[in-house]
């Protein structure tokens, strides 16, 4: 079961810099007050709980049909609808499209280059494309189906049937060209929003046509939300995470969380992370920034800052109890004084000592940080982690005071893209753009 | 030719959030003054310039021997070991590893399911092993040379030949090693520290293994070099960078540099970015925080928080102003409101639309940002870019009165794991690591 160390945040392990037993009851009824409107599903959006409920037959069907009929499989979606879906790839299944089939493709961007290499990549008529957008009419996921559709029109007979939608059970213009076009469709229930989506058929999907179980990543979720909703401060490690984030921020200024998880598969979902708690937080002028980073790695690239540099960071650890597969080290170059001690550990145990000498030598100094643990990486634990992460979420956002589901902050960039697009309606936004291209200054070097 | 557009860091635009020419004007004689220490060597470690004037020829036999005989090549090594080369591979030769030969595998981690994954795609006799420390001792590479070293010896006979070091030129554990063991090796120059290491024989063999022409990459480096060399700041771009950055973190507290290409390939150049610019700056007690992302991904996961977040930030965005290959979005699902109307654009369009856009909103409510532009993104215009940052960088540090190229941060750590692993002189450590183990609550959930 995931387990959340935060003796490290603690008064007594680093002294007038950590948090008080005090500062976490004097947050109790404020925390039984967001408990009871959670449970209460008090905005639509925390719908994405329902979702360890589901029934995953249909999902199973596709993807079986997927794995039978095609050789790739090919996700065009951003955002939510791409960063969900890779965690749990790249988690369960690293280098997966070197040695296994369907070849999964995570087109998420608009990069000409990328496309062009996944072309290259793929045999159209043996491409399987998951179109995944909630609201149905995301510019860059659309285009690129755009794109697509008509690639896949040239190259096979009744291409409708090489699509799968996933959208809003009832509307948007994906919906519509869905049903327009007899393509084959998943639904995100209603309510649940794209950073909150990984455990509906977002991510389950993509899971099942790798090769993964959806049922056992649902279980994990189940299992963990027992210890996620506890009302009790106390008892729920969700409502703890965000409860001591929430005041080192305060108390501290303290408003970057570094998220280092201890595992080369996990570094996708410390993006993912990224995406939950950037979008949910940050907003009304205040925020907190999620930091993805990978351990050891980044002891080599990061570690310096978080250790010398400002005291603005908080630093949570992903450990892995159990790698499953492990390599001895062998005592070869036995004379080569400062070499020769690695000989007779393991490559786990090495990692393992990396991991705790970064906490302890993190600690020694008084700058905070604590640990999820996890016993391996599995589908089952990967639930736990997307569950634990998203009631974290929104449960901090409650304590900010915030709507941790909206995101207000992007409308104005794709506002401006619209009217660029001339898109009907933003002609006013389309004249902005040439006012400030007119006045740009030209400071150039 | 790499252009930096600072106009939306300045007062004219972005009001009095924005700088001033006064205050840059104010630094000039500071400037003046690095400069000089620059030109001068005034450190050894500055030798990272003098790698632009490099022969290449020792490594483009040995590369082409690599890709005459190896099926696959490993790279051992660790931060910048590790980052320079995967952001060269991952910038010209995206999905690498799918369609060409040799395969190329970065291991930068310890984590034994990584190397298991890479043990299972390759075969020993064919895969050509690239360890790469400078110093010669990294605990994270020795260890992973040890196993494969041995695995290797299994499997074929006169193994050495499967190997190729990459460290200093003539001290350490790992040269010493190669001189016994007959291993070809390549050096790192004299001064040259990892992290400035991207443009020695670190970076360029994986470049020409995977058939990218080492000389263009300091073509590149070497024309951006004059405008990275010049005194008069208005006309240095790493120069006005640094600078830039250095007023909006002491002048107004904006301590968070997001790096932002808009395009997938340049994704890991953020990363080795944020090696550069953490570990070089990050240090008593004071720092700049690099944020890697990506365009436009990242307006789909960090925008809302850069919008409406703390005011901590400054944007960079790299621009690529030809992508060289594109596609036209087709004029299909016209009659769905609302998705038409990108019927006709192209993908490249829309790219950079979305890139103005973002650009426009964040100066809209006076978010400082900026642009690097490249005209596009070959071997020649990654030089430039690797070099603008080496030199922005180094420039920045002292600009701090900092050392640019140490890393004293990161030692109490890497002590800790000697402790644990038993290595010789550790041994205070090791009781250190125990007692804390020792004492430690149980803050547990």
């Amino acid at each position: 079961m995931l387990e959340l160390n935060f003796s490290n945040m603690m008064q007594e392990v680093i002294g007038e810099k950590g948090i008080s037993e005090k500062q976490i009851e004097g947050l109790k009824t404020k925390v039984y007050d967001i408990d009871k409107r959670i449970k209460a599903k008090e905005i639509p959006e925390l719908a994405f709980i329902g979702l360890l409920e589901q029934d995953t037959s249909e999902i199973k069907k596709i993807a079986s049909d997927v794995r039978k009929k095609f050789e790739s499989f090919l996700i065009l979606g951003i955002g939510g609808s791409a960063l969900g879906p890779r965690a749990i790839l790249e988690a369960i299944s690293p280098f997966h499209n070197l040695d296994k089939k369907p070849r999964v493709f995570i087109y998420d961007n608009v990069d000409p280059r990328t496309l062009q290499r996944i072309l290259s990549l793929t045999d159209l008529k043996k491409t399987a494309v998951n179109v995944i957008t909630k609201s149905g009419s995301t510019a860059e996921t659309m285009a690129s189906f755009m794109i697509l559709w008509d690639k896949m029109n040239s190259a096979v007979s009744g291409s409708s049937k090489n699509f799968i939608a996933t959208t809003d059970p009832s509307e948007g213009n994906l919906r519509k060209i869905a049903n327009e076009k007899k393509i084959t469709t998943l639904s995100i229930p209603k309510g649940v929003v794209g950073r909150y989506s990984v455990l509906s058929s977002v991510g389950l999907l993509c899971a099942e046509v790798a090769g993964i179980d959806s049922n056992e990543i649902l279980k994990g979720a189940k299992d963990v939300h027992k210890k996620c909703s506890d009302a009790e401060i106390w008892k729920n490690p969700a409502y703890l995470f965000g409860t001591l984030l929430y005041l080192m921020e305060r108390e501290d200024k303290r408003s970057i969380n570094v998220l280092m998880p201890y595992a080369d598969g996990l570094k996708p979902t410390a993006e993912w992370f990224s995406q939950l708690w950037a979008e949910s937080l940050g907003k009304s002028g205040s925020g907190l920034t999620p930091y993805p980073s990978l351990g050891t790695t980044d002891q080599h690239s990061q570690l310096q800052l978080w250790m010398e540099g400002p005291e603005d960071k908080v630093v949570a650890f992903i450990k892995v109890d159990d790698y499953e597969v492990d390599f001895k080290i062998p005592k070869v170059f036995k004379d080569v004084e400062g070499t020769g001690y690695l000989g007779g550990h393991t490559l786990s145990g090495l990692i393992k000592a990396e991991q705790e000498s970064t906490e302890l030598a993190l600690s020694k100094i008084k700058r905070p940080n604590m640990t999820i643990s996890i016993p391996k990486i599995d589908a089952y634990h990967m639930g736990q982690l997307f569950h634990f992460f998203e009631m974290a979420t929104a449960f901090t956002g409650f304590l900010y005071g915030l709507n941790p589901f909206n995101q207000p902050g992007v409308e104005e960039g794709k506002n401006f893209t619209y009217g660029m697009m001339g898109k009907k309606g933003y002609e006013a936004k389309k004249e902005e753009v040439e006012k400030a291209r007119g006045k740009k200054t030209c400071r150039r070097v």
